[in-house]
């Protein structure tokens, strides 16, 4: 499949789209689970394939200090490496280096940073952060970025931003030049040991990988460019604008879901949607909750990611169609509900409030997992009930308005 | 379905027979997983249902404490707590009374103990481990015994085996005169929540269970004895002499894996197989590797449990028809081959080495979930092929008999 965004249906800013990918089609809006260290925690694959994931997220800062790039490299790239047929997304690994490394020097050239693992020191620079992507071959890829602090001052956000685009071309133009060496065309068989037997099998997958790689000969990933500029709205229009001079297939906002009141992520994501093409894919990062992510729909975002769902999940807190469930408390004690009656995910259709309260308290790892099904279910359900209400076209305001319609 | 054992074939002392439980049949000789506070750590039922598990074991004492026996018996037992419509055996709290509580007294009464949670005091007794198992509800439950130290000497075990005795007959008075209060006989719509609109979606089981309460009702559950004497053969053979007089429905032998060499746990198993009657279940407590369950059933014994399979797989080592992998090691870096060439689950259908790899020294929670998965599958497939054997009047010598057998 070629690479191509095609918009559906309009309902007022909010669209329904068709991202096409080398490895699959997107229906957007859609929210990509966070899967940071080539798994999203606890869940596999054939479960995320269950519940329609189409596209998840990877950490290029991770998975470059552990396993390494080459490794996945060598093995085919990520999907194949983790056995993941569909759609993959890496960041640039620039939001872990300012969020988790010990140290970072930040310079024209890129960012140097310390290993929050073993101390050992590297560099990202945008030439570098595209070749770890490419080598990591998902299908679509983020141009390097400085994601400023929140309280970062006038000067230093239009220093990051300046920066940012700088970065933006550096990263563009690696890209152009070595797109062509993206992993997903070393063929099947190169991996196959003749012992192991596999990929002869009828019915089985060829091991670590759902799309034959000959399919795939000639395709490239997507490579987007991000949007800074703070909470300073006139400094996100000319990054916006600035950046799509420069050229990318999608845009995504960052920077943003860093310590400032919803009121102002709401305000710059609308301040930035002007000013980017209506016809091309608009992914905002590391948003949100279940209310904002129906929210950001409604505004035209087609992409959004956030750890939320999985990392409340491990802590007990499970999102549901009446508001949020904190699996531990003592009133779920012989609470033979399932935790959301209007869902009908694996979780719900299955187990009761007082099995899953049960499982948290005695520190049952099921407990993780099921929560975590649980959870990212209903943020799948949500965007796709967005999207129907999108393909309808009336759009859906608010999660109580999504949810409000799927009650018996 | 009546409770029943009938032996369908023999392969010289080794048979291949059908338990029929209140929760369905179970073909033997069988492995069963351990599920020790209702759930086999990280793996959901669903995925214990397709590993073709018939029957699992819950130890009485962890889910004594937690969540405690009032709430899983006001919920209908331990099947509808968990979910699980398969069959379900209990201990009877002795074993991890010896082995976790911190502190511990035994009189003729029963044992006098200290939580390991909190420091709580409690007591065991043939009694009330009968009617915490009873609560529990599970299809085959555990008369309570004394399982004395490896070191014990010979007045000792001659004592332990007699205190088994007597509480081997409290046990089952208590069992006959409380058998008919299995919380079973609940109906299901005793526990539906009017609101939940479960139980009346078509397709889906009622929340908690898989058999409907009306199929149990007047239904009890199979109580079996436990042959102690240690490792003495004259003591072994009094026992099960002694305790078949007493009358179960099946025994087991318990007080072997307790820290004695393999050539003396297989002599104590064949000496107490002789005095055991040969139409009835015959249990081995807490047994083993691959090889030795193979061995065991090649003995007469019916029915194993252990947690092997599942204590290993969180420590990364896994079984398979060539010997262990430790999966940790760095020789499985970049290694794309599945755990086993010649194993059809899940795991080594899809996921690599490599991966699997990866996914343990990321400390990942998806690597204690896949590694179960595999083990537990190389634990059934292991036990199946073994029936398999003794249908076909061969019988299965050893493990790599088995495997060889099964190689492309």
């Amino acid at each position: 499949m070629s690479l191509g965004f095609q918009v559906e249906v309009r309902a007022g800013a909010a669209r329904a789209a068709r991202l096409t990918t080398p490895h699959g089609e997107v229906s957007t809006p859609v929210f990509m689970p966070v899967g940071t260290l080539a798994s999203v925690k606890g869940v596999s694959q054939e479960l995320l394939e269950d519940l329609g994931v189409e596209i998840l997220l990877g950490n290029t800062y991770h998975l470059y200090l552990r396993p390494g790039i080459d490794e996945i490299r060598r093995l085919g790239g990520l999907h194949r490496f983790m056995s993941w047929p569909r759609g993959i997304l890496t960041d640039s690994g620039g939001f872990q280096v300012f969020s988790l490394s010990d140290l970072r020097t930040i310079s024209e050239e890129g960012v140097r940073f310390r290993s929050h693992l073993d101390g050992s020191t590297h560099l990202f620079s945008p030439e570098s952060a595209v070749e770890a992507q490419i080598g990591l071959g998902a299908d679509i890829i983020m141009a390097f970025d400085q994601c400023p602090e929140y309280r970062a001052n006038p000067e230093q956000q239009r220093a990051a931003m300046e920066l940012t685009l700088r970065w933006a071309e550096r990263s563009k133009r690696y890209f152009e030049q070595h797109k062509n060496e993206v992993p997903w065309t070393r063929k099947v068989q190169d991996f196959e040991s003749p012992s192991s037997g596999h990929g002869s099998e009828p019915g089985l997958l060829p091991l670590g990988t759902g799309a034959p790689a000959s399919g795939l000969a000639g395709q490239t990933q997507a490579l987007f460019g991000i949007v800074q500029g703070g909470m300073d709205g006139a400094l996100r229009k000319e990054s916006a604008e600035r950046t799509r001079e420069i050229g990318f297939f999608g845009y995504a906002i960052g920077g943003l879901s860093v310590g400032e009141p919803r009121t102002m992520t709401r305000e710059m994501v609308e301040t930035t949607l002007e000013h980017l093409p209506s016809d091309q894919p608009r992914y905002l990062m590391g948003v949100g909750t279940p209310e904002e992510i129906v929210e950001y729909a409604n505004l035209g975002i087609d992409m959004m990611d956030c750890v939320l769902p999985t990392r409340a999940a491990r802590h007990g807190l499970l999102f549901t169609s009446e508001g949020r469930v904190s699996i531990k408390q003592v009133q779920y004690a012989g609470d033979e509900n399932p935790v959301d009656a209007n869902c009908r995910c694996r979780v719900c259709r299955r187990y009761s409030r007082a099995y899953l309260r049960h499982l948290y308290r005695s520190n049952e790892v099921l407990a993780q997992v099921l929560n975590t099904l649980h959870n990212l279910s209903f943020y799948l359900d949500t965007m796709r009930a967005v999207r129907h209400s999108i393909c309808a076209g009336r759009g859906a305001r608010s999660l109580s308005e999504v949810w409000s319609r799927t009650k018996p």
